[in-house]
């Protein structure tokens, strides 16, 4: 097993646009490239064989979660992440921080699941300079997190890429806050570095930095300017991106014109169809979002706008809805998943009315099939120089 | 697809077991097999890929759980059961009877989850000569099931074989209620056999009629002479099989032997290591059970006795234990099965832990495959003449 790390590309058509190669110690990644959400250790209902077979090739794996179980250091005794879980491909760790903070601002309840939106809110005790303070939503143990801790146990967790623990403010905050909310994870950053160079010996990991700076310009423009004088390895664009797509859409464009070009650009938490043809045009490289799995374990099939009866209002169909009962056909009939070579829609429904976790598992094979081949159909796009029409088959207009 | 159906065997050594060719129009079982439960048209938790990567022959799907859920017709809809659920091979419905009479009789009140013993009690409402009133478990509403309607519904679903209605005594019943009950499922299985004569025009299913007796040898007998005259394709073993694993063994042999060896005999609900190996010798040729998926989803692994730590106590070892937290070897080291070409015990202890189905996932697809290479290798040691050896390699003493 080489340890050799490197990110190489071509620049495309249209915008910024590029055709990228992430090379790791665990394998190579074309981009523009999906990551796919194993929370703790595991992609909820698929195993390691079915994620290869619907063409992933990169997974990543919460910190916090795994912090708190089985914890680091069981990780480690098992030779990390992708011994543990049995996915030999590459793999990528968050910091913990964006579970901490967003359970604690309350604006992501439903990262975890069963708990009260009121046990929820004082699970986040307290942020200093130094790190923050929370308690487990599984025991209610009280843990610290600093940048140096984060980085200690993402070590242990073993992924190929690592990532600097940041503040994640909510959308709600002001400007002041942001900017000095901004400052301290650009330190957190430096002291994050700082623990990385010394733990990284072996070189088999490494780091991205973080963008912050929320919906402002200028703090966007320094938080760039930052990352980009810092010796990361890739830069991950995060923080709050804005109240509405247009927004968001700004945020990406102006943000990722302006970071460095030879180190590969992820977007934090965006999974959309129509977002991610935006993030391609911008240059982003790597995208992951919990939603094509999420929407699955509620009944919920990623579709093209031409498998969806209702493709204005959004990009998946819920196949919950009774009218699929004597429906004998595919999710999309120009599929070629397991699912879709196996099951009808009415099948499929049957399932998720009987409470059957195969009706989870169905959706979720298809979904991550659907994403790895849109991702696939946009690096040929961007090849053949007509992303527009691959966008045009499998984006959405709304 | 030819419609073909035939049963052929050669006798082996030792007793009365024996080497079957079980051929059905969607594929060719060898026998003696284990049928596994999909109950509600689904293996939990396992795809028809993994259930076939995983060398099965031969499921079953419940009759009283579906036509509740979606109902007969819908499966009908769909082009009957291999159609539906995607597994194309061999398979085969009960009648209903177990879960209505097992459940009003409150003995196997585990068979459906999440109900109230009090409420389960209730849902058996009136045995007449005629049928059984019972109430829906999903809404409470009533439903009548005779012998006709119970083949009439097997006809709807489609599986390859399907069984008479019988009424279903728990143990603790006396004998002149068992021969009472016996005679009237003897009644029933005549009506059984005229619908199914007039419903089977196309030829594509074979009836299986049961045999009744509880634990008395007279009444075993007198039932099994009775199949033997009836115009059955094969036979089921039903009814109490006693308090012991010897009573059982009687039970089994002395029924067994009187029975028609040109039919293929199926073993009703028996599935431990141990009983499988008595009942081959015994001539049994098909075995179905709900222990190998069930015990995998309360954490419980099948590991062969020199797998097994504990082996004078159970079959399984159970994956819950924390001492498996630590444990980076697969559940067993010489099995062929994804799961242990992928995980290890530690790995499965934390998904468990987690409350992540993909542990069930990982047990079940180990367990399917225990059974499915347990079963082939009773097949070779039939075959060379050396059943011994592999059921001190299999079985254990307990």
């Amino acid at each position: 097993m080489s340890l050799d790390f490197s990110f190489t590309y071509q620049s495309t058509q249209p915008q910024r646009s590029r055709l990228g190669t992430l090379v790791t110690p665990h394998g190579v990644v074309k981009t523009p490239a999906f990551i796919f959400c194993g929370t703790k250790a595991a992609v909820k209902g698929i195993t390691p064989k079915q994620l290869r077979d619907a063409g992933t090739q990169f997974i990543l794996s919460n910190t916090y979660h795994l912090m708190l179980q089985p914890g680091a250091d069981a990780v480690a005794y098992h030779g990390g992440l992708q011994k543990f879980t049995g996915w030999r491909g590459p793999m990528l760790t968050d910091s913990g921080g964006f579970q901490i903070f967003s359970l604690g601002h309350g604006s992501v309840a439903n990262e975890i699941k069963g708990k009260r939106q009121s046990k929820l809110q004082k699970s986040l005790l307290k942020i200093t300079e130094d790190g923050a303070t929370f308690r487990s939503y599984i025991d209610g143990k009280k843990w610290h997190l600093t940048p140096e801790e984060s980085i200690t146990i993402q070590k242990k967790l073993g992924a190929d890429f690592i990532v600097v623990l940041d503040e994640c403010t909510p959308f709600n905050v002001d400007k002041s806050y942001t900017e000095r909310s901004m400052h301290m994870s650009h330190r957190w950053a430096v002291r994050s570095l700082n623990k990385f160079n010394t733990l990284n010996v072996q070189g088999n990991q490494r780091l991205y930095g973080i963008i912050q700076g929320g919906i402002f310009q200028d703090l966007r423009i320094e938080s760039t300017d930052f990352v980009n004088s810092q010796p990361f390895f890739g830069h991950a664009i995060g923080g709050s991106l804005g109240a509405s797509q247009s927004q968001m859409y700004d945020i990406v464009h102006f943000t990722s014109e302006r970071l460095d070009a030879n180190r590969p650009i992820h977007l934090l938490g965006i999974g959309g169809i129509k977002d991610i043809f935006n993030g391609v045009k911008c240059g982003i490289d790597t995208f992951d979002c919990v939603h094509p799995t999420r929407v699955a374990r509620h009944g919920g099939a990623l579709v093209k706008p031409e498998n969806n009866p209702h493709p204005s209002s959004r990009e998946h169909i819920n196949l919950f809805n009774a009218q699929y009962l004597n429906d004998d056909t595919p999710i999309e009939k120009d599929c070629g998943c397991e699912t879709c070579q196996t099951f009808t829609k009415g099948y499929i429904h049957h399932l998720l009315k009987a409470k059957e976790m195969n009706a989870l598992i169905a959706i979720s094979i298809h979904n991550i099939y659907f994403m790895n081949k849109m991702m696939e159909e946009i690096r040929e796009g961007l090849q053949n120089q007509n992303l527009d029409q691959v966008e045009k088959k499998w984006s959405y207009a709304h």
